[in-house]
């Protein structure tokens, strides 16, 4: 499953520094399908070289603006005129999670809204659109002063974005994010349309969706509708949308070109060795233990009961998606192999680097220094950070909003410059969006993940650490996080509502008890933040500047940065592959769905839905069901549209297999490989199984 | 489940450091029903006191003789006088694990052998019966030299103590252990009668005898029939059993006094408070994680078929139950006033030595320093312990083996009396047992749990390590361990016997790649091994020497030692609790099982067999099913019988609810309880569910 997992967001280590780098795999020269490009800066020249394809800027203009960010975590693309939203079913479950209720299991059951008036508005779903980038590398490097400490730069630097973005939102309505690529090397302006009025439409069951479950999350063959459709609303009508996708009934054939359109999450593939060391030797195994740890903890309380299941399910897959991922990542870097050539690589850039001027070799060689340095700071306060700032200690959603809600009040008293990010004046309507969410919140699965998390911070800050005391209280885990979340009202989003109205003011005088504890850790937690921006994140970026220059000047400028969850185009073809000397074919079939459960004794998570056990024999069986590609995706890909050169639909990404998560470093297309639903099996089985002809109808137009 | 995890066995660290100490809590003086006494020291003036109860020795020594003791982690006892052996189905459920095959599921199924001649012969199972013990403290003491250094204190410790059971071997036959009691202040030489011809005679479905699952386990109420019965054979026939248990059809009364005897696997409460620092803050989080991370792992391979569930069922089992009572000792120590209370005991230590002489207080006090000392050293060695000494680095049954044959080439070229404890003369049989067992052994699962260790020897050791780089040799831990699971003959046990009948010369020459792996390891797993033996075992033996000393001054010698899985009698009352107010009944019924699973809409795992169902009917649904008591008990005394004063068999235990988790470290009888099976249930469900009359019919004759 490609979705951005939250977990790994949340991960600023991993999430912020590995945005960060240096390496050569993935040089233009190659010519390989590898690449996660911006769309104002394609990869014209490998397209013409390689497959003689020369679209022109209208086709890239077309794919970008049909294409859709959806802000929990995955991407999707317009299919129809009428706002119509395609995804993945994992990258809609948040929504259909918060959805449902212990009556009414939209995660489980699937849904389809025969009308639309029957589509039902999703709790806090937010979606983006791409309008246009513009590069603000200058304006921000200018902002910076050129002999200032590195808290300075860091100021200045966050000032000058915070800034760039509030002008834009003032001049255009439109959500604007200054985006930082190439680690530090560029910065540009990204301006979206938002929707917040999102309704479901269509999702099958999970069980079909999800076919295979965490064995086969990551596998290939494969046979899952991991699809889900929604649609946009302005002023209470559906959306009028200029660009959507055409759908290509017949899907792609063997060996043809593709592309896709997503929002890749993060890859480290420019990161120096130093960097992948920290990620091998700290930062995937910490955050491999505390997946492991919430994984065994939602099981546990799974197995209790159905609706307990039921309350933790999103979550659980969440994790074990990511535990899966963050194992095959942990695996390719331990693989020697991998850090040979990312060591290799390091060596040809200093080489290339003396070759042009030893002032360039000097430039890489005290940038890969600072950058060695700064990962040494790092493993200093890493534990801090993860603790205090990322809130691993206070891990349940009533400390969330607390947090929102504490540096809300602190962060709306300065000048919207010297914000904290999150809290600029631009990302206001987001925040809150998320902020004021009437998602439900389930006291006893709160508490649990609350308890867990105050006996991790006793283990890891010491049961004799003054804040650890204080936070206590005098109390166990256990009976601690009972009086929090049953003392606080958070829960409550009109209490949150009243709480932010009230500010500053409010929230000092407030009594809930979850409030005092967000202000209690708030001191320490942006002490270590500040360390970590001024002394890691500052110094990385400026590091990882020179570097990706010296890269520009070694290489030429056709190099694409490493992923952040914004738009990007990637292309490849449609390929099986061989796997311990079996063949795999490019795709599998409808009918393999049925063989592959027998295979499984039907038993979960191989069973299929009744429905098409019913159905079996009015479905064309071999319609193809999953396909495999050699385009360079990665998390955040998920729901991503596969388009052909003529920009039609033909299918939908939504995994890749086990070879694939070494792409984290570095692309090979020997045996990774992206996985999609074919746009065949979508029109098939929405005709044939769901009764929803009238939906089939809608694609492409 | 109050099985000895087998993975608390292992964790030496936990095992031996734990069982060394001083504390308060237990005393005599309280007269509660706390202690786990033993059969030459029974708490006889407690029992005279508090309930007016004066066995005679008589009693004692047939209730001793009466018990059993499972080598795989659990206890039992003779239950007929033609050997049969009645302990808890999980328990038994290693030998009915490596019974099984994909053809026929023991584990799962049930068995019974409606005669004789259908009883199964177990793979490897040795069951032990305590003969006799002798105080040899003073032999012991007086071996080791007294100014001798650690290194010399602890060789010399060693070989009197690998001296006194090869003497003790070769005059009564018997298997003979010198027991570590008060953490140093004693030893006793017990003589145990071995039986190692152990046939299966019945195991009930594993749905009802884990009824509730990892979810019910350590809860309350409960409806489990955690039984399972053995027959011990000598020379082909049955045994004849002088000592067994008389059938007390009725069980025992609301209040009734009743006792426990069996073989508490470990407890902490003479621990000093420096040393549950350790536990708290190293010990059982690094146990924890690993746990986690293995329960992980299992799940996951079990998902993908119906046969790796099999495979790893038993594995599994025994991680999420260690797991959970893992969870709950972390808990305990995290709880301020469990600790506040150790402090406060400790500080009682101090002033009542203070009481009687300076010398004595100075004693207590350099005891402690010496105690927290070795603890430091500890600390700094933990690590390499685990992976190297301890092997959760190489983690697969193959490298187990491996390690035995290696080891035992090198220690059988020495003197008994020098040679590591495990390669003592007076263990061969024992570790032979275990070393040329026919369990089938999985390529498959050995190969990912070979992969993790791997992967965790990086992380925990570093990847430039050069003994990491050596036993990687070049490739992925995937690779590596599927290099050497492939590679080695290992699991075939006649190459076992062949190896370790060609001795040193054999092993040195052997080309199997685990033999080399292995032989690789074994110097550096050595070193820290001797550095654990000498400067972290040998000064905790000697300072908690002087401290249980102090104790008995201090306290009079009424005094129970900490578990240490040899046999112990406790004593209790049959007693409900409440429970968030809700009084919970000192029994649940047969009739209790089905509401419960209703409750739960009979999904897995509180579904009940296919015969429950069909013969509801047929049962007296009143019949008492689970019993609880104050009977002081921890993990290892699953399997133990319980009796009333009469010495007849009442119930067995199986289980301690949540609330008991805490009697690591101290006990308190307020909610925490054991849990038993009722002895009315066993025969109610064996004639009218099981067609067992004939084996029902047998009990108590």
């Amino acid at each position: 499953m490609q979705r951005v997992g939250r977990w790994a967001q949340k991960v600023r280590l991993g999430w912020l520094l590995a945005c960060v780098g240096m390496a050569f795999s993935g040089s233009a020269a190659a010519l390989g399908d590898d690449g996660m490009w911006l769309f104002n800066k394609p990869p014209k020249s490998i397209l013409k070289a390689k497959y003689g394809f020369e679209p022109d800027q209208a086709w890239f203009d077309h794919l970008q603006r049909s294409s859709v960010r959806f802000n929990s975590g995955g991407s999707g693309s317009f299919v129809s005129s009428n706002g119509l939203v395609l995804t993945n079913h994992h990258v809609g479950a948040d929504a259909l999670q918060k959805l449902s209720s212990k009556d009414k299991n939209y995660l489980a059951e699937g849904f389809y809204a025969k009308t639309q008036d029957h589509e039902v508005k999703c709790v806090d779903l937010e979606l983006n659109v791409l309008i246009s980038m513009e590069d603000v590398t200058d304006r921000v490097n200018a902002a910076v002063p050129k002999q200032g400490t590195l808290a300075e730069s860091e100021k200045a630097r966050r000032a000058i974005m915070n800034t760039i973005e509030q002008e834009s939102t003032e001049k255009t309505g439109l959500r604007s994010d200054v985006i930082t690529l190439y680690n530090g090397g560029q910065y540009h302006l990204y301006r979206y349309k938002k929707y917040t009025d999102v309704r479901l439409v269509f999702a099958p069951e999970q069980d079909i969706a999800f076919f295979g479950g965490d064995p086969d999350n990551f596998e290939y063959p494969r046979y899952d509708l991991d699809i889900c459709f929604f649609r946009v609303y302005d002023n209470g009508k559906p959306a009028i949308i200029e660009h959507y996708l055409q759908w290509a009934h017949g899907g792609a054939a063997d060996g043809e070109l593709i592309f896709v359109s997503g929002h890749p999450g993060k890859t480290d593939r420019l990161d120096t060795v130093a960097h992948l060391d920290y990620l091998r030797d700290l930062s995937l195994p910490t955050t491999l233990n505390w997946l492991m740890r919430n994984e065994v903890m939602l099981l546990n309380y799974s197995d209790r009961s159905g609706e307990n299941a039921r309350r933790a399910r999103e979550d659980l897959f969440g994790i074990q998606n990511s535990r899966k991922a963050q194992i095959g990542r942990l695996a390719g870097l331990q693989d020697p192999a991998v850090m040979a050539a990312k060591r290799a690589s390091e060596e040809v850039l200093r080489d290339s680097a003396e070759g042009i001027s030893s002032l360039l070799r000097d430039t890489v060689s005290s940038a890969l220094n600072d950058i060695h340095a700064a990962l040494k700071t790092l493993r200093t306060i890493r534990k801090e950070v993860l603790l205090l700032e990322e809130g691993r200690a206070f891990h349940c959603h009533p400390f969330q909003t607390a947090r929102i809600l504490v540096r809300m009040a602190e962060e709306d008293s300065k000048p919207n410059a010297d914000r904290l990010r999150e809290y600029r004046q631009s990302n206001r309507e987001s925040l809150e969006q998320m902020l004021f969410s009437e998602a439900p919140i389930y006291d006893d699965l709160e508490m649990l993940k609350l308890a867990d998390g105050l006996s991790m911070l006793i283990t890891e800050a010491g049961a004799d650490n003054q804040l650890v005391v204080k936070v206590l209280n005098g109390k166990s885990p256990r009976n601690r996080a009972a009086e929090l979340i049953q003392g606080s009202r958070l829960k409550d989003a009109a209490f949150r509502r009243k709480l932010a109205q009230g500010g500053k003011v409010a929230i000092e005088a407030s009594k809930d008890p979850m409030i005092q504890l967000a202000l209690l850790v708030d001191g320490p937690a942006r002490k270590v933040r500040r360390t970590l921006e001024e002394q890691v994140d500052e110094p990385l970026r400026q590091a990882y500047a020179k570097i990706a220059k010296a890269r520009f000047d070694v290489l030429g400028t056709e190099v694409y940065p490493d992923a952040t969850f914004t738009l990007r185009l990637a292309f490849g073809i449609v390929k099986g592959y061989d796997e311990l000397g079996q063949p795999l074919p490019p795709w599998t079939t409808l009918g393999g769905a049925y063989q592959h459960s027998a295979d499984h004794q039907n038993r979960e998570p191989f069973n299929l839905p009744k429905r098409w056990l019913d159905r079996k024999d009015q479905l064309k069986l071999d319609t193809p069901f999953n396909f495999v590609s050699t385009v360079d995706i990665i998390g955040g890909n998920s729901g991503s549209p596969v388009v052909n050169r003529k920009g039609q639909f033909v299918g939908i990404i939504f995994d890749g297999n086990l070879e694939s998560l070494v792409w984290d470093f570095v692309y090979t297309e020997k045996v990774g490989r992206a996985i999609a639903v074919h746009s065949a099996a979508i029109e098939e089985t929405l005709r044939k199984l769901y009764d929803a002809g009238a939906l089939a109808d809608e694609l492409g137009k």
